[in-house]
């Protein structure tokens, strides 16, 4: 046998600007022909943001190549749908000197980011997030990717957006309901990086649901630089990026558990308490520090307790098949306080045996 | 408008090694196990190799799971292919620790390929090519994808193999016309990049054509040093790797016009004598050159004539139309001496007016 070797050399290092203001929907296309003067833009986006009038308010008096995702939500977050943007893209003649304008939340990002990782072997993405939870989370980081008829994006792609805008004007076409659950990712933020960012959100929280466009920029600001930081050390999801899924471990079976009647959001607000139990009961903290989550979650709007509705025999289960523990129990994410992190040597989550969670779970019902 | 900006790092440089030889497919589960110790396998190859028994060959008394591309052949390589081998591995309960095995010819190795790149956002790519072209070309340099309905490849990722395993033995899967078309891609390589090699494929193509095992891993190991070669100073084809198109602009025309009666390696071969006209046009060759071309690919069996039936403004429409060509007449690469790209600057590739290339043409038609 002979052998030969390949070198695959390194990925020069890149970067992306965010750009957060209160009007940048209107200007946008210029700005990015101003980044891609050769490419020609196509704009995905779905039903609900053209009903908002955002497509129209994007568009000008131009006509963009378009995509409108319909239904909007997760139900179009298929391979079908993607096909489907593909082949609409290459029908407007579309080749590699494209860019792909991802308007929306964070469901038309993920599809519209993965259509653009495979066009063609990749062309850019441009993210223009609509909702707070795709501001705060999805829009960066570059995960990208749609559901199976099994599980959510089990198919898609690393693709890092060539630039992100952040028009916190979009946020006037999100209901309330979603509004308040979609803050859920920037009080996590707070959380597991930054005390004072928590006390921002306990003093600020009222303009914040007035949906005040200075304070809704700062809010944007922050969680940008704190997603920002962990993506940057960690971009493919190896080590810190994980830190992250703080309260998400509990948050995402109590979100399958309530058959999806759970907003995401609301979902994650009661995982975020769990956390806290956890630590309670470990004895990183005393109740005082839970009793500061719960109280802001609640002024939010959003649920701190568990529906007697879920069982905790169906929990213990959906975490114990919960994707990231790869067919174990897996392990949880705690903080010691505001924004620190307990770390075990080099590991950003601990192992908590099913007991302590059985026992967390029983205080859940409140 | 405030602005943030994300540091994407650079990936890891990486690499793989290609192992060659002739009897690596019994043994090769085991090699990918060693490699991925904490991996699933799962098989992707085609109807045609089941029939000739590959697959057997490859699992052995193993029951690995598998998909099998029905019916083989170009016409399978699409999404709905690529989303049916997804959900069978999905179904197969495998997840992010899996490793695809690409059992098969270029066709299997871009499927399988862009399969891997996807699911559950990337995992790796075994490549086991079981054709010449496969060998030679398509299963190195990390290309993926399929077609859509207007055009070759025009979904995909770059996604290089962790490993590929060449094991002549296949070969003896492929009919006559199919091996003797093969061949182009040597011939190409051995143009473009290597006097020596194109001696030795003169002096050793009876033991080509009668597929002894030691001359075919010897050509196998050329043209992955040559290829491996261009992969590496240029990994996702944005300069040098263009010289790879050697003979293919004229060729590709000439594929389409044939509407696939001839195969691509026979198109390929009229490209190469075209490329070698154009040489002689513009002085760069007398036509001795030329005409050990010529000699060589007839006794491989190959065309260096274009059929009466293809019209030469159709292939000049075509030649237009080049999806190299980014909206404008393509650019050729074109050779000085054997091994010696003739270079314009740092452009690997020159413009050539159409008027000389239907004087070419029509010098095509012998």
């Amino acid at each position: 046998m002979t052998e030969h070797h390949i070198e695959v050399p390194a990925l020069d290092p890149g970067g992306y600007t965010i750009h957060i203001g209160s009007d940048l929907v209107t200007s946008l296309l210029d700005r990015v022909s101003e980044q891609f003067p050769k490419s020609q833009p196509f704009i995905v986006t779905d039903k609900g943001l053209v009903d908002a009038g955002q497509l129209s308010r994007l568009q000008g008096d131009r006509n963009v190549g378009h995509f409108v995702i319909t239904p909007a939500g997760e139900v179009s977050k298929t391979m079908q749908t993607v096909t489907a943007i593909l082949e609409s893209m290459e029908a407007a003649s579309l080749g590699r000197d494209s860019v792909v304008v991802a308007l929306g939340g964070g469901t038309v990002g993920d599809i519209a980011g993965f259509a653009a990782a495979i066009f063609k072997r990749g062309v850019p993405v441009v993210q223009v997030p609509t909702t707070l939870l795709a501001q705060a989370d999805s829009a960066l980081g570059g995960k990208t990717g749609v559901d199976s008829s099994l599980s959510k994006n089990a198919f898609g792609a690393f693709w890092h957006p060539a630039a992100v805008y952040i028009d916190v004007h979009t946020l006037e076409t999100v209901n309330d309901r979603d509004y308040r659950a979609g803050l859920i990712e920037s009080v996590k933020h707070a959380m597991i990086a930054d005390a004072d960012y928590f006390a921002y959100l306990e003093s600020h929280l009222d303009a914040i649901l007035r949906r005040e466009y200075d304070v809704l920029s700062e809010v944007a600001l922050k969680n940008c630089r704190i997603k920002g930081h962990v993506v940057q050390v960690d971009p493919t999801e190896r080590n810190m990026r994980r830190i992250l899924n703080y309260g998400h471990t509990i948050g995402h079976a109590v979100e399958t558990a309530s058959e999806f009647e759970l907003l995401h959001g609301e979902a994650i607000a009661i995982g975020l308490v769990g956390a806290g139990l956890i630590e309670v009961e470990l004895g990183f903290s005393d109740s005082t520090r839970l009793d500061r989550v719960r109280a802001l979650l609640k002024r939010i709007g959003l649920p701190v307790t568990l529906p007697q509705s879920i069982r905790p025999d169906r929990l213990i289960d959906l975490i114990r098949r919960d994707k990231k523990a790869v067919d174990r129990w897996p392990r949880f994410v705690l903080i010691d306080n505001f924004g620190q992190i307990h770390k075990q040597g080099k590991e950003y989550a601990l192992d908590v045996g099913k007991a302590t969670i059985e026992v967390v779970l029983e205080h859940l019902y409140g």
